[in-house]
Order: structure tokens, then sequence, then C-alpha cells
């Protein structure tokens, strides 16, 4: 299959990138590498050292003999975006490249029109191009499970059946996103699913949850293959975070009461997720929903499992509450549906404290490139600026 | 109350500000006057001979011995716009200045990306002002019935409670609009909802119908105070174009078999909705929705009532059935409810033979001024480029 990956040079899209490459399949990475640029802005880095893209994909040939492709460039600008889409022809996309940190969307107005522009723009030019040039193209989405929000209800795959004053339709699942970030999705979601219907493109829409783990059976081959790590509090995932402050002996800081609860998933099964999508395509005209999460985990008990897992191994981790940046709720229902990938075959990993160890001694070898103050967070809901907003007052 | 009326130039905004500055509300238009750009672009016109932007405010000072102000510039422009927003420091903004037609925002992907990028960043850009300049001013929003789309159940206003699996909340109502120009409205109300939930500001959506008529108490002080009357393939509503039709001879087109239904409400009602939203504004926190008409009715209807109201008056029209340029239901179930505007003193006008009369009435007196090629549709919702296009193929 001739796949193309944008947004191959960040956490998730890299690795996704080589496991499609060994699977036999032709991969073209479109990335205008702006991650990397996010590090320089707000003074953060990945914990691995991570390569230069074009060094990466020199690695993956050294290593598997195989070509990935790289076109280095922004899918917001349709002059370049077309002209690789069309010399490419893929038949199936697979779209990482959005600005995907809710605290990042935050920081202030610019930034919040930046992600909105950035990802719902760039979504649209990918939607025409498709209809335009390979309307047989398979186009598999990165969404998110904070589309939903934290209703009072269960959590269906995209869609509910309402049964309403005596008739009964099933409709697009109501949506309560958590940050302009979590907007751009559910922007990005009512227009692909316009698309499909008005084109007849085909669409899989990954609702994913929170992805941990760093190594997958391709990274492992080689030093240069590693995927970038992040603890910062604007990149980094609370589970992150929490591994980070254990090893360097902070205390795990949660926010607020910490029984926001999440679902999450190994990195590993966020690459079978999209092989599963991309071998089994949505039909013709299909806006196909898929949850993308394993198991579900509130944020005191990741931090619990952390200072655990710690303490096995002599490290002394405290748990301390902080006032919540974020505007959500502490404590809520949650139970979001996920059997779809299940039913294509998925086979999924858990988070289990041998797991936690094996990022863990990773975080653990790197400890001495840690940079405390990264970590804690900068970004408060409630503001309209941040010490990250680099504009006048 | 001093009222920042952002998109005053246009059908609705024009009038709106008239009647808001006759109640002895400080009014302020901030309007880019785009939409004048877009009658050159598409080589289209207002049937009515419409005043420059200075020119109305002057007529209306010589009328009324009232100020409006202007502001020329676009919001999108948040160096533009916040300077303007903290020197007027409004305790309301009424918001019409948004694209607000389907078919132009399908023409080609450029316009799609128009259309969308401009209403959501000028909305986040005043969700912004409104944060950190005025957190207690009150945000009265256009957004249209067309964000609800044609479910097969009730629609409510703004919020649905769903009981599901044994549980019950209410959430926001499931969205199904039909153009990336209704798209860009439900970007918004996303946004608003989250914007009302983080930072308590207030705002109310109002979900307009299709509003017809021309003249109000205001405009009909003078000539120079008439508004627009569009009736061409974009901007023009399906029934300014039968009633365009009627009276130059041509068949009255209906797209497809013609059992769209939408709701509907006269110009003088729309005017008084806004009124009463202002009069009694949402709550610190409180994202309102409001579905603003008052009466449904399908396109074969309208057809018809345009037919005999012709007939009446010695003019034999036929009605032709075209193929539908847009893709949507011919038939289906609608029923919306309308009723807190109704709660709040809303006394609506009703689309009567007379009514169609009377603004049949403006539309002979400019007969000879209609350009028939206008009216036909030139924009195809399954084609991704059109006759407007105005770019290499």
């Amino acid at each position: 299959m001739r796949i193309m990956l944008i947004g191959g040079d960040g956490y998730l899209g890299w690795p996704t990138a080589l496991h499609l490459s060994q699977r036999g399949h032709d991969v073209l990475i479109v990335d205008n590498l702006v991650r990397r640029s996010y590090d320089h802005e707000i003074g953060a880095h990945s914990l691995t050292s991570i390569t230069s893209l074009q060094g990466r994909v020199a690695a993956w040939y050294a290593v598997s003999g195989k070509h990935i492709d790289v076109a280095i460039g922004d899918i917001c600008d349709y002059s370049f975006f077309e002209g690789v889409f069309t010399s490419f022809m893929p038949d199936a996309v697979v779209h990482f490249g959005e600005q995907r940190s809710a605290p990042y969307s935050m920081i202030d107005r610019r930034h919040a029109v930046y992600t909105q522009h950035n990802n719902v723009i760039g979504t649209l030019n990918l939607l025409y191009a498709i209809a335009e040039h390979a309307p047989d193209c398979h186009l598999v989405k990165l969404g998110t499970m904070g589309e939903y929000g934290t209703p009072n209800i269960d959590i269906e795959e995209g869609y509910i059946t309402i049964t309403h004053n005596g008739r009964t339709d099933t409709l697009p699942y109501p949506k309560q996103p958590g940050s302009f970030y979590h907007l751009s999705k559910v922007h990005d979601s009512h227009n692909i699913m316009f698309a499909c219907r008005v084109w007849g493109i085909r669409a899989t829409d990954l609702n994913q949850g929170v992805v941990y783990g760093l190594e997958t059976a391709e990274t492992m081959l080689d030093p240069r293959l590693i995927t970038r790590f992040d603890y910062d509090g604007i990149f980094g995932t609370a589970l992150n975070r929490f591994m980070v402050q254990a090893v360097i002996g902070m205390p795990l800081t949660v926010y607020g009461q910490g029984g926001q609860t999440r679902g999450f998933l190994d990195i590993r099964d966020t690459l079978a997720c999209v092989e599963l999508a991309l071998n089994t395509p949505a039909a013709r005209g299909e806006f196909r929903v898929f949850n993308q999460f394993t198991e579900q985990f509130n944020v005191l008990q990741l931090a619990t499992l952390v200072r655990d897992a710690a303490a096995a191994h002599g490290m002394q981790a405290t748990i301390q509450h902080l006032d919540n940046p974020r505007v959500e709720k502490e404590t809520h229902y949650y139970n979001a549906a996920h059997s779809k990938l299940i039913d294509l075959g998925l086979q999924p990993h858990f988070l289990s404290d041998t797991l936690i160890d094996s990022v863990m001694h990773i975080v653990y070898a790197h400890r001495d490139q840690v940079r405390p103050e990264l970590v804690l967070p900068l970004v408060n809901w409630r503001q309209t600026s941040s010490p990250l907003s680099h504009t006048p007052s």
C-alpha cells in the first residue's frame, strides 16, 4: 500500500512510519518539523535523544534496507501539499500532523488561533486533496477520546442512538471537549463526516486515548530509531511526568483530586490499531469512528502505580495535589466503549507494573538530563495568557 | 447599553444597528465591508440600491439625530480588533460578522478554507477580547438552525436530555451541518460553549432560521436606509429567488423534490429577538441557545405560496424542479423547538400572502434591474470546484 504519513516525525508518527515500512508498505512522511520548533519555543526537550528526520530515515535504511520517503513542508500550504499528494498518489493517508497539546493551545489567544487554524485548515486541505485527486484513498485520522469530555452516560464509538419524544435516530455522539486543542479535533470530526457524506470519501477517525510507552519492535533495532519522550508540563502526559518525578525524587504532582478518568493504551497498540484500520478500510462514503484505548485509569491511580513501582526499586515517591490548572470535573462517571478495534483483532498490552518498570528504566537511564522546572504546569485554563505567551501584556 | 455590532453593514446587521440605535443604545458598527466584495467577486448585486456604510450612517443621523459609530476593519486582525474593543468597551456584542452563504463556502477549497478561517478565528478573537477586557460583556452570536441538520427526532434548543443504558445527562444537541459554512457555525458553538465554561463569560447563541423581508420601522424612514436584497444563487434564499423568478416570468426553480423543511422568520422578528436576548442577558458562565424562527415550511410550499401570490396579481408562474445541487434529504421529518424567545415575549409576524405581497411589491418595482442569469445555482456540493472558482483547474 502507498501510505502518506502526515506528522511522521512526531512521538507516534515516527514509530508508525517504521512499523508500516517494516510491513512492506511504501511510506512517505510529510512533516513540517514543527514539533521540534515547539521544543525550542517552550524551552523543553525530548528526554530521549532523537536524531534528525533525515538521520532517522537513513538509519532505518541502514538497519532494514527499506526506504521511507520524506517531504518537508506544511499541509496548510496547499500549493506544496497538492504537489506532494498528486505525485505520491496514496492509497491511504494516516494523519498525525496536528498540534496535539491541550496546554499549548491554552497558552494564549495566539496559540489557540494557531492550533485551530493549523489543525482544521490542514485537515480541510487534506480532505480536498483526497476528493479532488484520489477519492478512493482511505483517510485514517487521529482524533482523541478528549472529544467526548466526561458525560454522565456511557460514551459510544462516534454515534449514539437516541430515542426522544417517541422517535429514534442514530446521531453523532455529543461532544464536550476541554481545550482549544480538543475543540480543533471536534471541528475536524464534523468536517470529515461531512466530506464523507458529500464526496463519498472513506475515513476512519481514531479517537485515541493517552498513549504511554516508548519502544516498539522497530525502534528497538537501533538507538537512532528511538522516539521522543516528553515530560514537560506542556507536551508530557501525567504518566510521563509522574515517572520523571519519581526518578528524580520530586513529589508526583496530581492536578486537583485526581479522579479524572481517561482511556490509555500502549504505543505498540497504537501501531496495531492504525494497521488494523488500514487493512480493513472504511467503505466509500463511510465516516467510521473507533475509540482507540485499552484501559481506563484515573490520575490518582496512575500516580499510585508509579509510586509503588518506584518503591519496588527503592525510590520513595510521595503524591502531592496541586490546584488544578485545568477546568475539568475531578470526580465523574466514565465508561467508554472500545470494542470495535478489539473486534478487528487488536490484542491489547496492559499497563502493568512491569511496563511502568520498562519505561521507567529508560527514564532512570536519562535522569541526569531531566530539568525539573519543566515538569510543573505553566498554563492555567482560567487565564487568557501565561508565562509562555511571549507577548506584551 | 454600549453595543458593538459586528457585521453591521450586512442584510440583517444594518437594520439591527438602526433598531438598537433607535432604542437609545450606543451602537458601534465593526465591519470590514467584505459583503460588498463578495458581490464584486461573484458578479452579483443587491436588487435594492444600498448606500455606502458612511452614507447610511449619515442618513440615519439626518433622519433621527442619532449617531452610529463605525470602525472599518477585520476582526480576524486582533491588533485592529483589540484596539477597537478596548476603546469602546461594550456591554454587549452582537456578532453578525461571518461569511453566511452555504454555496459560497462550497465554491471550492479556497472558499471553504476562507469561510472556516474567517468565521472561526474571528469568533475566537472576539471570545478572547471579551475574556481579557470585558468579562461581564454579553455575547449575542448569530448561529443557524442549519447547525442541526435534519435529524429524525425533534430538534431542541441547543441541548438534549439523553437516557442511555440506565443513566441520564443533558448534552449539547448533536449537529449534522450541511455545508462548510454551516460547519463553521457548529465549530463556533463548541468554541463559545467552552469559553463560557472556562472563563465564565456569558453568551447567547441565536440559531436563526431563514430570514425574509426587507422593511423595518427604521429602514422605512428614508430610502437611503434600505437594506440589501439578494436573489442570486449564492446569497439569495429560495424565497427571494422565487419572488424574483415570478416577477420576471421565469419558472420557480425548486431544488430536487422540494420537501426540504426549514424554519423561517420575518426580518422584524430578527430585530426583536436580538433585542430580547440583549435585554435579558445570559448569566455569567452560561451558554444559552435559542432557536430563532417562527414557522416551518418546505421549499415546495414556499414556491406554491409565491406562485399563488403572483397569480393573484396576474403573473402566471410555474414551478420547475432542478437536480438538487446540494447533498441533503429531500423528504424528512422536521420538528424544531422554538419556545424560548416566545417565552421572553417575542410576538411573531407570519409569512402570509400579504407579506409575500409586500416584499414582492419591492421586487416588482426593481424588476428591470434583475439579471436572470444570477438566479440559477452555480455551485454543486458533489464537486470540489465550480465556475466561480477562478482558479486553474
